[in-house]
């Protein structure tokens, strides 16, 4: 059998670890080479093959593909870009296989969420029926831990680690100041459908005197009451109050607490987001001094405390995605199999891309006291290991020394230019 | 000559690195049993002192006390609470004097910034005046960088290492999804009178294509048109553009931008704070997707990134502190003299609180560039050595393993009671 070449893309969000995946799955390859010639990467994701914009990864020196491993970010170039259904769009799966074909291309790595596995689903199908099957795995990567079937997606135990660390940081700083300064701070994370991130930051502390005090989950309705009468009692009994609320959250009719804030001049929805809302509210009916915290991308992106558990998943399920590839496995995707919390013990497995595209796994209402508020003994038992264990990346000059690749582009063989 | 006690305290805003000056502080009195019997560190600051509120920290263990050296926040408590002039509030001053005679407390350390040097500066005159001599020493603390003499205050090297490295990190990732996502990244930072805080933001890039693109300084009068025009430019050239503001950031007519935002419902300024100003302004006249971030507390608190220079440098104030006392020295601080800059020598050296207190150290325009976006050569020689070096707290199941003082009280000895 003939080497044939592999198409790697990053797809959606990126995370502190996606680029581990991308490392797995490059250094894996290369030990293969009688059966994979090359990776070729997409350029911002999907959008490089549509547009025959491809990275040639044997252009980079295996000290760059090492250095990916502590980068975080899209090396390549990620993308919000959802292939339409085939009815739809027929012309876009077309493409694909036509730029595959060309490019010798007779393996495809997906690294994504659920959209993504849904394409890489139907890209299986389709190149079959084409005429030019093309071995299609997906690759898990998400912060938001949503997907099915797999224990969890790399990406959520680093921005869980990261949520973690930086509650129980700013609660040290809340406390030492409460006597005569801040009473109540609020930390905004992200997780806009499900409630993990957020349940995360319920590690830093472990009884009810210790922070976060209050967590406001999407799956949980916001009653204003009830809320209130919390913070009020905790800074009684404390003298402080910690609050990590998702970006999620909202209430009992669906409506964001987010969107439920004030216009500007213009008529625009206020800008700040949950946080100030939260906070607002502590103002207006408590007169509480507050300060909050919004930590959108730096959650996602902080790889200088990546989770070690992490690191070592993504890459993982970059090796098997390439290993399961050369095995003839296609439409499925490496999920992560726990055998037991502690000590945290882990395998790789395979999973149908049917049985995990489109479809999202929430966070179980027995993962959330009973009030709402916090999260339980279960909960924790899932938790604490995916944040376990440091991943330093190397410092020169007091900063992370994160890789950037060549990039040098495949040339590209098609006559045909694609407008996306 | 027979022990004396001392009497510790911290004060303002705390830092990342203010409990490593106390294990200094503490660690070198210790080894002067001779002189100094017990450190007695006011509980929530000076407060702890008039109230007669002190933790007794003979009763705390040699490890936890050197766990303060990574453990973030105040320890003890601080407290935002200025003594008013003497001619204003003697009885302020004659109640301290009581509380540290009744203590045989013959040394005040105090741990803060500007307005704490001119307590500690004026207790010692006082307490001459009242014929009971407290040797006082101040010791530098503040985010904020703005003590005079000193080279830097510990600190600011923590933030600024934490602002460094977040902005590359949160570039990585906007840069990654411009394509198709995010074109505009604003961090919102610390500082409201200075700029030192931003300008550390500038060490996470080496060139004009490496966020961040644009720094808002206090220090330079916003203009709205020039500010747009640049992140336009940005974005046409790079793809994307990455901002970091300080809070301080206003008009020519010294109006904060954070101001001059809406109003909500009740007519009170908006929340939101700098960052969605700016992020709105970019939405409203150029269309731009855009993501802020607020990092708040999280950039004082974040021990786990701490400059190793900076703890260093946070022990050595809080040790010379004790050693100069000892020396018979009174109204002086310990300052960090730097010596050179590559290599980064300093040696400790000191100061009279005369020459620090109620001075403010501004951002020189020197280190400003000539456009008033960015930082210069100049700022960059003398920023880098300060987020020199990591220096990792101890985890423990993912967690940083922070230490808790027992805090017992040292007994009352006076019969009266003074209120706040």
């Amino acid at each position: 059998m003939s080497a044939a070449n592999a198409f790697y893309a990053q797809s959606g969000g990126v995370t502190a670890v996606i680029n581990a995946s991308a490392c797995g799955v490059i250094e894996t390859a290369r030990k293969h080479r009688d059966r994979i010639a090359n990776v070729y990467a997409g350029r911002n994701g999907i959008i490089g093959a549509l547009t025959e914009d491809m990275i040639d990864t044997n252009k980079e020196s295996a000290r760059t593909i090492r250095g990916l491993m502590t980068t975080p970010g899209g090396a390549f170039g990620s993308a919000r870009y959802k292939l339409r259904s085939l009815e739809e769009n027929r012309a876009e799966y077309e493409r694909l296989i036509e730029v595959f074909r060309a490019h010798n291309i007779s393996y495809f790595f997906y690294n994504g969420g659920n959209d993504s596995m849904d394409t890489a689903h139907k890209v299986s199908q389709i190149s079959k029926q084409m005429g030019f099957p093309v071995t299609c795995l997906g690759i898990p990567k998400t912060v938001d831990n949503d997907l099915p079937v797999t224990d969890t997606c790399p990406g959520f135990g680093s921005v869980a680690k990261y949520v973690a660390v930086s509650t129980r940081e700013a609660a040290l700083d809340v406390q030492s100041m409460s006597k005569t300064s801040t009473k109540v701070f609020v930390l905004e994370v992200m997780g806009r459908h499900a409630g993990w991130i957020a349940a995360a930051g319920g590690l830093a502390g472990n009884g009810p005197a210790d922070a976060p005090h209050i967590i406001l989950f999407p799956e949980v309705a916001f009653d204003e009451s009830a809320f209130l009468k919390r913070v009020r009692d905790c800074v009684r009994d404390y003298d402080y109050c910690v609050i990590v609320v998702s970006e999620g959250a909202r209430y009992a009719n669906g409506t964001f607490l987010a969107e439920a804030g004030t216009r500007d001049a213009f008529g625009h929805a206020q800008l700040g987001g949950v946080a100030p809302v939260v906070a607002g509210m502590v103002r207006d009916k408590l007169g509480f001094k507050y300060h909050y915290a919004v930590a959108d991308y730096l959650q996602r992106s902080a790889r200088h405390i990546a989770s070690a558990v992490d690191v070592e998943q993504a890459y993982a399920v970059g090796k098997a995605a390439v290993q399961f590839a050369l095995q003839g496995k296609t439409s499925v995707m490496p999920v992560i199999k726990r055998l037991s919390d502690q000590p945290y013990r882990w395998r790789i497995e395979s999973a149908p891309l049917a049985r995990i595209a489109n479809k999202e796994k929430m966070l179980p209402r027995r993962f959330i006291s009973k009030d709402g508020f916090g999260i339980t003994a279960a909960a924790r038992r899932y938790l604490q290991p995916l944040i376990k264990g440091e991943d330093y990346p190397k410092y020169i000059n007091g900063l992370p020394d994160y890789v950037a690749l060549r990039g040098v582009a495949v040339r590209p063989r098609l006559k045909t230019r694609f407008v996306i």
